[in-house]
């Protein structure tokens, strides 16, 4: 269900809120399956989010039930590609869909930090379950492409509730930062269809994270983040109607 | 469920999402009893959040599941007060209480914002669900006592995911921003036992808040948060252990 304190001021679920849902229909998916987080950490290994991109027709609105579908398109040694369906259904019981998403993962060694053969966990158990067929008729995230002519928009300071069990910034927060760039006012005229993030570099509690917005396209933004030390941690790119 | 993105470095849950979950199973209760916001909306009336205090002998950590009941203490006509305990289950399949809360709640009129007949919604329907006798063995939220001596901390923007749908500071976001007033390693070491929180005004998008703290007891401590304008927006007493 959309959640009252998870919807903006015009009442529809709040981006971040969903990505909340669609990393966790990730984590129960593969923890039914035998390589969910839980697990990996016996093996000293972690899933690691790559990039997220999710296209919404609609966002589901104030105490609208929806349910977050999730299946694995593909894998590779070293990357797996996961995709969403959000799915809902009419006042007349029909199906309706809000919008897809499509993510990208890595494994590491959480010793080394290194990417690790995903192929190898279980004798390959995840590719018993790729589901090639499914349609999820969005474009893949492609390389987000940004100038130096990007704009300094704000630097925040990152504190206890950005950190996750990791000791990294939170994915979800990224996002709800990103968002943040633009004012309350902006989403009044404009509906948020597209957003995408690539992950490059972790950040901890207590890095800066400063931001660069540049525009484009007509209704297409893209954001570099940079923490305390110039490292770029994540970009983005936002395409709005 | 204590999902993932929603714990702390040290796996437990962020004390604002219990709050979340509080307030909606305030909202939830209300609605099957003919009471809640809905409803509310269409008669030009409001429930406002004027208190939360939580008490907890331990926060639920990551994975685990997890019930908040709630149930109407007591109502007069400008107040109600709204108890909660959170419960799971031990491995042994028995109840295991993690802790309790309290809150109270005004109702107010849409158009003018004046504080309303409680007892006037559905010929008093509220009254028919006082249960009096089920326990809250924690203690009621006091007036939070500061002298002139705290110390300010810092000041903070305000931006669109720190909005809800009315327009005004999200509640669980006072709660973010007030535990982010210790590092991260302060939790390590401490844990969160009592957390109270009075809302005074209401603040807005764009509106800056400063946060200043002090130390009232040995683990003790009370922030008070106020907005651009000079205005206080709430105080907050925390207990560590």
């Amino acid at each position: 269900m959309a959640e009252p304190f998870h919807c903006d001021f015009f009442g529809r679920l709040f981006m971040g809120h969903l990505g909340n849902h669609m990393l966790n229909a990730a984590d129960f998916h593969s923890t039914d399956r035998g390589f969910g987080m839980k697990y990996l950490m016996t093996i000293q290994r972690s899933w690691v989010l790559s990039r997220l991109a999710i296209e919404m027709e609609e966002m589901p609105t104030q105490y609208t039930k929806f349910n977050v579908e999730t299946w694995v398109e593909g894998a590779m040694r070293f990357f797996t590609n996961r995709n969403f369906r959000v799915v809902g259904q009419t006042e007349q019981g029909e199906e309706k869909v809000y919008g897809y998403g499509r993510s990208v993962w890595a494994m590491i060694d959480t010793e080394t930090r290194q990417p690790t053969d995903i192929l190898a966990i279980n004798d390959g158990a995840l590719t018993q379950w790729i589901e090639k067929e499914k349609p999820c008729p969005i474009e893949k995230g492609g390389r987000v492409k940004m100038s130096d002519n990007a704009q300094f928009v704000r630097t925040i300071d990152t504190h206890y509730n950005d950190v996750d069990i990791n000791g990294h910034i939170n994915s979800v927060k990224y996002i709800e930062h990103v968002l943040d760039l633009w004012p309350l006012n902006w989403y009044k005229e404009h509906q948020l269809k597209r957003f995408e993030i690539a992950y490059v570099a972790e950040a901890h509690e207590g890095d800066q994270l400063s931001f660069y917005q540049e525009q484009t396209g007509e209704q297409e933004y893209c954001v570099r983040i940079v923490r305390t030390d110039g490292t770029e941690t994540c970009r983005s790119k936002l395409l709005f109607v």
